[in-house]
């Protein structure tokens, strides 16, 4: 790889055969170096989960002049952690995660490995991102998310971003509309309900699948990523890694006398 | 159960044989009735991890007068979700997670299943806390963190937590000396390096274990819980659900008008 072009880590949490990813290796080809290090399948919801209790493997699927991609057999976070230390001498210039099929705003992110990869890569001190569709479909159209893409990757090639923080883009699932433009969001408080699918095993016990129903707990506020993404906004929320609740340390001081 | 007692919800992400799962459970016991859903074997680093691509299970291992212990196939978070709607009518008046073997202190919190559970039991809307402690040995020591355990869960049921607030809260190992006390702290910036343990598998290939080396980026700082650690105090983090970088918002707003 050519030392004078930026170094692209790629990884996300919908696997390495995943079209999102596919797309976003197309996008950011001509802005530098790519190594992608993705999950051998799909991994949704892995959060910032890490593999402590198997080995991993990874191995090289392909080479072509700039672009490098492997598949690795743990998590998404995994993914960044190896490509890091084992699969380059260069530090990367940005960690970009994505394009997951789905949605990742809100409180989802607490769960999603697309901002889990994100998240690690800004641990490292590397300027990190996560693009998500809010489309699930595994033929979802990307398409109207590349200059969004390409914008915001060259403005953090550019200029960074502050310590500690990485951005998590949100991308409305495409209509006959063209996006709106892009809204620098906060992220919307929201709760899950009606969770559990219950089914009967042939053999008489119970199953579960994890579903479950969102709701926006703040409807009326305009400036989170849930309003923004309902009106056609691509909603980018920069996201923190210091989860510390400042406001609430005075509130606490009295359990330091109890 | 009773239902003039509160209803204290337990998991843990060390599974429900862990040692540190089964005192906290005779720690608080007296305290209310528990409804404990734990993963059915370790799931160290699960982070926030849901299952999204497999069915899950769990079965009632054991019911005593208010005791109730139950084993889910699935992840902390997924344990959490499964047993308040599926195993009990009643909302638990607060969520316990832990006691983890092993600190769960600085960017831990990132990647730790016992934060997990509380995470998502703030998510829920209710008061969570996640304790650890620093000694992965399976045979820890749990008996000075009793006390402690007692006045913060007597406190959260008694006063709640702000909203989107849940605790972490990390014992130092126990030494010859008791605990110093309690104190309100922020999560200290770190990183991880040397993450990777290489092996040679005997038919050639090469494989992986996670390990790594943590650095705390201030150890001057006197307000983290790395330093309350390293001094003896019980760190008590207040954790935030909302992960916006408020202080960031301004400096992108430029990307809006890209």
């Amino acid at each position: 790889m050519n030392d004078k072009r930026p170094l692209i880590l790629l990884s996300n949490d919908d696997g390495v055969q995943a079209k999102g990813l596919n797309e976003l290796i197309d996008m950011l080809s001509p802005m530098g170096d790519l190594l992608v290090m993705a999950p051998d399948g799909a991994r949704s919801g892995a959060a910032c989960g890490i593999t402590s209790h198997n080995p991993l493997r990874y191995k090289v699927l392909s080479v072509r002049p700039g672009v490098k991609i492997c598949a690795c057999s743990g998590t998404p976070v995994d993914c960044v952690k190896l490509a890091i230390e084992k699969e380059t001498d260069r530090r990367p210039d940005i960690v970009v995660s994505g394009i997951n099929h789905g949605d990742n705003s809100s409180v989802r992110v607490h769960y999603s490995g697309t901002m889990g990869v994100a998240l690690e890569g800004c641990m490292k001190g590397i300027p990190s991102v996560g693009f998500s569709l809010c489309d699930f479909d595994e033929d979802a159209d990307f398409a109207p998310a590349a200059p969004y893409v390409h914008r915001i990757t060259e403005r953090i090639l550019h200029t960074g971003l502050p310590s500690g923080v990485c951005l998590n883009v949100n991308f409305p699932k495409p209509s006959a509309e063209p996006y709106a433009g892009m809204k620098i969001c906060r992220m919307a408080r929201g709760t899950w309900s009606n969770e559990w699918y219950e089914a009967d095993h042939p053999k008489g016990t119970k199953y579960f699948w994890l579903t479950g129903e969102y709701t926006n707990l703040e409807p009326e506020a305009t400036d989170t990523d849930e309003w923004a993404l309902a009106h056609g906004w691509v909603a980018v929320v920069p996201v923190t890694v210091d989860m510390t609740a400042y406001a609430a340390l005075n509130s606490l001081k009295d359990l330091e006398t109890l």
